[in-house]
């Protein structure tokens, strides 16, 4: 199959138009089908989108692509996160240590941008407002509904589901024997708002950091963009006694709520209300599956094959990395799909399944632990070692500043909670833990039983 | 809507033939489509089915609908499991007390039956070789595939997907937000084996049991029909280094296989290495999700809500035990069918999660435990202290022979695993079981920390 050297994309979206870039600079005839128009001339419809923070293994696969140096200008950097208490204190937290940043993009920005990049390749052709509607097996083909609602076959020798965490073509693959699948909603919702920027341009937060509000089972964030606005998300319970969104149905409601919660925001949101009324609450959905693959004919990449919670900022970084690591075994297998797809699909759903994992738990600690003395501790503490122990990556650091496979960063995670739960129980260790040598007898001891971590 | 009396049954299988019957009793003008043909005519394609164990839910709910004497005539009692071990010698494990029994049924024949009961009310409609494509929540209404292949759009308020493991009522509420799902397959298949009846229509082993060769890893298993002869069914790994099917591709291989290990069965089954060949090796899914209603306008019953493996033989009992009791719901909340699906999703879906993590756990009890002395001696004992205290259900007792809800079965089932391990841990145990007091000093202390199980 790889003589033919064509291609069919389903979905332009981040990670699909990406991906069509690496088939296009690979020779491929690449067909890419989205559902949406043409957001190069439709624009880009907001409302519902929580901005982006691009970390390494996002920007690896731009540079593997060769585009990182247009991507750099769309993007600004974050050093740490910013928190708000309720009374307006602000705590600087940093995510590593030496500049090192996650970057805060657009996700209609980076959208077109790519677009405009795939779209440079001679090779590569878009077809707009095509729906898929079905992949089916016996046909080797794809049903589309075009934009005359016409439906439409498209065969395909080799295609890619990267049609996000709705994907059509995953939805026709759950319909064959042995696939595993599911799809595991938060009892949580988030709604987009806003904090524009000043009449001169200028940020009205300060520019450099991601901005939390932890309200311990709830919270409010913020992140920056280059017109100087900050894109907020608020994240809340559906339903619930007061702080869930079933409550919060009128201007009054929602005013009181941000009153009592948030009282720093409002001169900083004056389309707060016509934003909290036109804007929906979205759902938080995480998506396993297994296999990614059908045969040596379908593969599923990006969110189509591991939608996860927002809540690590590794989303968009996760399908990136997608891209860099199948391209590597394209080499790797001398370009026999069969072997690569299924070679991707047994390494890479434990990494899916894993980094899963670690964005749902990072929901608990960024709604309520940033706010929590303990965890604060535990953070500096792990920041001691990082500076003083070359070899110790703090999980952060190893999930956003590193490439190590998310399922050795989710094992880490586990084995650190022993170190760091032997280590908070010295005594006086609130006092003493900048000078503490217990810290570092402890440290060696973990190292000797966990090698390598 | 419960003034319109109308309601479109999906599916014409077991439970929505018996769904039909329970509606068409209350005068609901009843319309059921079903994808297949009808049997009633076409006949019953075999070939991949396991032989059902009616017990005490299914019963209920028959009886409830007022037509268990017909289908009394249709069912063998099977008073306990029948092992074979590898040298042919027998080993009887009664299921219960004072003759309590399984029924072996027929799929084929307990549907045609169902059928031709429902048929039987005027207000009921059968439309065969309807296959459903979709539900369409904007319209309201399905979308059926007709025998000329054409599509055809079906309004129904109030609609009851009962639609089987691969639902595709389940399939369009899955891309509803907030609708979560999974489907998860054992590496194992099943393939049906037949062992036809004597000449003179007399069963070539002991009618009255249900027949276990348990192996360890895999199992063959075998039950009665009123022809005389037995329907068999081989679980085995898809997969694997000897004993799965992908092994077992040849004449020879079947062969030698089935003298290894099932060498008994040989002389009984003269049409093996035919059936082998021809019948396929489908696959074991457990589907969870929920809810399993949308709005007052769409409820799940039946496999299409909760498919489990077969190890408990639970599955139709589980869908008939739903007739039951949304049944008795449609007058405890007057006809109101708003506050019917969302009580009987909120309520039943436990149920649902216990019976397939029960059924998962009793594959292993199956195919290994049956033929363990440890797990042997645990079930006598279980059976003395079900004789002498009437307040003792053992867990197949209580899945089986009771209407005990299956998540307090479930839950009872844990409890036990206490109590059976201090009694296992009794000096002597295995020679003193049948006399040693402290096994009820032990169960009376047990008792008191579980109150009432």
């Amino acid at each position: 199959m790889g003589k033919d050297k064509k291609a069919v994309v389903v979905g332009a979206g981040l990670v699909g138009a990406l991906w069509a870039v690496f088939l296009a600079k690979r020779g491929y005839d690449v067909s890419v089908f989205e559902q949406r128009s043409d957001m190069r001339r439709a624009g880009y419809a907001g409302g519902r989108s929580i901005n982006l923070a691009m970390s390494d293994r996002g920007w690896k696969a731009v540079e593997q692509a060769g585009i990182k140096e247009k991507l750099t200008q769309v993007a600004i950097p974050m050093y740490g996160r910013m928190m708000h208490s309720t009374s307006g204190e602000l705590a600087f937290q940093p995510y590593g240590k030496d500049n090192q940043a996650i970057y805060s993009v657009s996700r209609g920005g980076l959208n077109l941008e790519l677009l405009n990049i795939a779209a440079e390749f001679p090779n590569v052709k878009f077809f707009f407002d095509h729906k898929c509607r079905r992949f089916e097996p016996s046909e080797q083909a794809i049903w589309f509904e075009g934009p005359d609602d016409s439906l439409k076959k498209v065969e395909a020798p080799l295609i890619f589901g990267v049609d996000g965490a709705f994907s059509a073509i995953r939805n026709s693959l759950q319909r064959l024997p042995r696939f595993n699948y599911s799809q595991s909603y938060l009892d949580y919702g988030y709604k987009e708002l806003a904090i524009p920027a000043n009449e001169d341009g200028s940020h009205r937060l300060e520019k450099n950091a991601l901005h939390i509000w932890p309200r311990g089972q709830f919270m409010l964030i913020g992140l920056p963009n280059v017109d100087g606005s900050f894109t907020c998300t608020l994240f809340l319970p559906f339903e619930g006694s007061e702080a869930a969104f079933d409550r919060l149905d009128s201007d009054q409601t929602v005013l009181a709520f941000f009153q009592k919660y948030f009282p720093d925001t409002i001169p900083l949101m004056p389309s707060l209300l016509d934003d909290f009324r036109q804007n929906p609450a979205s759902a938080l959905v995480t998506v396993r599956c297994n296999p990614w693959h059908y045969e040596d004919k379908v593969l599923l990449l990006g969110d189509a094959a591991h939608a996860i919670v927002p809540f690590f900022g590794q989303g968009m970084n996760a399908g990136f990395e997608d891209c860099t690591l199948l391209d590597e075994m394209i080499d790797t297998f001398d370009e026999d799909w069969g072997r690569i797809a299924a070679a991707f699909s047994a390494s890479r759903i434990e990494d899916g399944n894993a980094i899963a994992e670690l964005a749902l738990r990072n929901f608990i600690e960024m709604r309520d632990l940033v706010a929590d003395p303990k965890f604060l501790l535990r953070q500096k503490i792990a920041a001691r070692l990082h500076e003083k122990h070359s070899d110790f990556l703090p999980l952060y650091s190893m999930v956003t500043f590193s490439n190590i496979p998310y399922s050795k960063a989710l094992q880490a995670a586990d084995e650190q909670n022993v170190l760091f739960n032997r280590i908070l129980a010295l005594p006086d260790i609130e006092q003493n833990w900048e000078s503490n040598d217990q810290i570092d007898v402890i440290f060696q001891d973990w190292k000797q039983m966990h090698k390598g971590v």
